[in-house]
């Protein structure tokens, strides 16, 4: 497949405007939190973006950037979205690449003199990646109704500010939160263009990739209680330790899931009091864990619990493994997928399937609406670092393919 | 030995004063940080206490406070003191006792008509734990030439304030910093009343006791770089993760603490970046080693850092164990021991002679000066933490004690 240049060239000055903010020029790291200055000025971006092709620009009342061609109303529309959020010292491509060619496959279906006859609108799901409150999928967890809003307001960042502040400090009503039916009814389909987040496209030399689905995953948090004392004078025999017991967590998470051919992490752990001369009284961690099946991923994390109930007991700290989101397994619309697939094999592209173990959106919305990821090659296999990667080439083609989506929908 | 009923009266509105800085009142937690509004407060209850007892305030370019008794210009003066700050979430007793006890030991000496023939002073040396700053007995060190100052004055706070900023924030000036042979060539010895940090004191059914020495003690950083990447989509085997030797450095240090019959604590951690859904990249750690000789304590340390390096190997992660302060093996002072021995056994009480694993200030100008510290029982046995207990007549005893000490000490 042959991208033309005016794709080519619209895709790399669309995205490199975006990639402006929050990026940290020496290590090339990006930070867009959620509800920041960052995210304001991502979110001007978008709006400029709509208003340049003419599109209307909305955000929803769960934070979520859409911009419409053709009239909502209407119904049946096809979104392309994916996020603006970033990880703390996150990658470039990571949730940007798939707005950025959203945009780009609208002008260029625009270009072709095509009309919306079924509604097309590009979307940025509000905080994708949890980074700031540790609630991932935010905002189309919100809309599809998988949140209760009333459980999570109270959440404070790092900083100890609550949710429900930041929220109201960037524009959004905390009470109006939550499921958005009417939005929702309006919409056809949804495909999330993504860069992969490992190697498997790189491995089968293709530069782009149809979801298969999403491994189930979520994450539990950790609490153990000890007791604090001081680290010179307290016998060994005499201490509760919460540490010891993170420690057996931390190698119990990664042999569990060798074993199971599954991935845990624990990377986000708070020590109280934190002081070096003191022996902790509190440890809170936080447990990533995905398998590729959901009686895989509860083995999993029992076998955690029970290691860690051991340790807890062998130390005298009390230890708790509490679910704070699950996402179970996705499997992506097969119509859509099919769509994506014609389209690679019109122009002898190979299509492979790629299953993931990472969340999206797209997986999010698939429980309520047909949904379609596709992958772009990362040559790094890197993800969440700036080392994440992708070539021009390969996105620019990315766009392209969504072009033809685009205009195959319009002509249905 | 009965403590008359003024000295028990004293003793209570002295403490209680002081006991009213830096409060958490629900869980009876005190934060006194070093250069803090608290420590602030402090100071003034400190120059309150001097001015009530005309004694001669000082704060010396370390930032140490001085209540003279006397003109310290005579020399050899008789120095009680101990630090008014705490750990975060410390306990009542820990500092705050020893300079308590000073002042009101100075108190029963006046009224007793003594007069200081030789000087006597109430000593509070700044920052003793180091619980802001990372650098224990800081004011101490300071005084007696065991720090250099222009090598921690650009160490940062956890909101990342500069050492240097911070002390001139409160007053002093960073360029005067450093060895004060002036002050310490006035001083003919120095006593630390201090709390004890163990149940030393409890076994033994005695209310006081007479330090023998400190255990050689440390802080090392325990600095690993492996590699940020996703927590979801990055295979175990092609993942860099510190958090995996961070844990079996925890679990290295505890066996190697246990087979050495020494104590070896991991406090804090700081994991970068944090993010629960990335595999962490960098984990900066710290770990508290104490032991019964120097070279048991070499030995503790080298084992650590093997497991750690071999551990980091096994996980391609680099590892670095760095000394960032060591005190050596003190033996106090034989003459100031038998002194307070014979004041308790005057007294009938035991003499017992207690190890410890705590730093002191005593302990560092025990190598400038003769030197000596009196512990106080602990009922719980706790330390550096709100439960760390004592009685308030171990205390007004401890009191009573140093007042005999004074007044022997005018009589000499």
């Amino acid at each position: 497949m042959t991208v033309s240049k005016v794709v080519a060239t619209d895709f790399a000055a669309t995205f490199d405007k975006l990639a402006d903010i929050g990026c940290d020029s020496p290590t090339r790291g990006y930070r867009r939190l959620a509800w920041t200055e960052e995210d304001r000025a991502a979110r001007e971006w978008f709006a400029g973006q709509a208003k340049k092709r003419k599109l209307g620009y909305e955000r929803d009342r769960n934070g979520n950037l859409w911009a419409w061609w053709g009239d909502p109303a209407d119904g049946d529309a096809l979104v392309l979205g994916s996020h603006l959020d970033t990880v703390p010292r996150g990658g470039a491509y990571d949730g940007a690449l798939g707005v950025v060619a959203g945009f780009v496959a609208v002008s260029e279906a625009q270009r072709r003199g095509l009309k919306p006859e079924r509604p097309v609108a590009v979307a940025a799901f509000a905080d994708e990646e949890g980074g700031r409150f540790g609630i991932p999928t935010f905002g189309s967890r919100l809309l599809v109704g998988a949140i209760d809003p009333s459980e999570v307001l109270d959440r404070t960042d790092q900083e100890g500010i609550r949710l429900a502040d930041a929220l109201k400090a960037d524009g959004l009503e905390p009470e109006s939160l939550g499921h958005d039916k009417e939005l929702l009814d309006q919409i056809g389909g949804v495909v999330e263009l993504h860069v992969e987040q490992g190697r498997g496209l790189v491995d089968l030399a293709a530069p782009l990739g149809v979801a298969s689905g999403i491994w189930p995953h979520g994450r539990w948090r950790l609490t153990l209680r000890g007791e604090a004392n001081h680290a010179g004078t307290t016998r060994l025999d005499d201490r509760h330790d919460p540490t010891l017991v993170l420690a057996e967590a931390i190698l119990a998470a990664r042999s569990a899931a060798a074993r199971l051919g599954a991935v845990a992490t624990i990377g986000r752990v708070h020590i109280d009091p934190g002081s070096i001369n003191s022996v902790p009284g509190a440890v809170d961690a936080w447990l990533d864990a995905r398998a590729s099946h959901d009686v895989t991923l509860d083995e999993l994390v029992e076998s955690v619990a029970a290691e860690t109930r051991l340790a807890g007991l062998r130390n005298d700290v009390s230890t708790e493994l509490v679910c704070e989101s699950r996402s179970p397994e996705v499997d992506f619309d097969l119509d859509l997928r099919i769509r994506l697939k014609e389209v690679l094999r019109g122009h002898e592209l190979p299509t492979p399937d790629v299953p993931t173990a990472a969340g999206h959106d797209a997986g999010v919305l698939a429980s309520r609406v047909p949904a379609a990821a596709l992958f772009v090659r990362n040559p790094t296999g890197k993800s969440h670092t700036p080392a994440e990667s992708a070539s021009d080439e390969d996105c620019a083609l990315g766009c392209a393919v969504l072009a033809e989506l685009v205009a195959e929908w319009m002509c249905d």
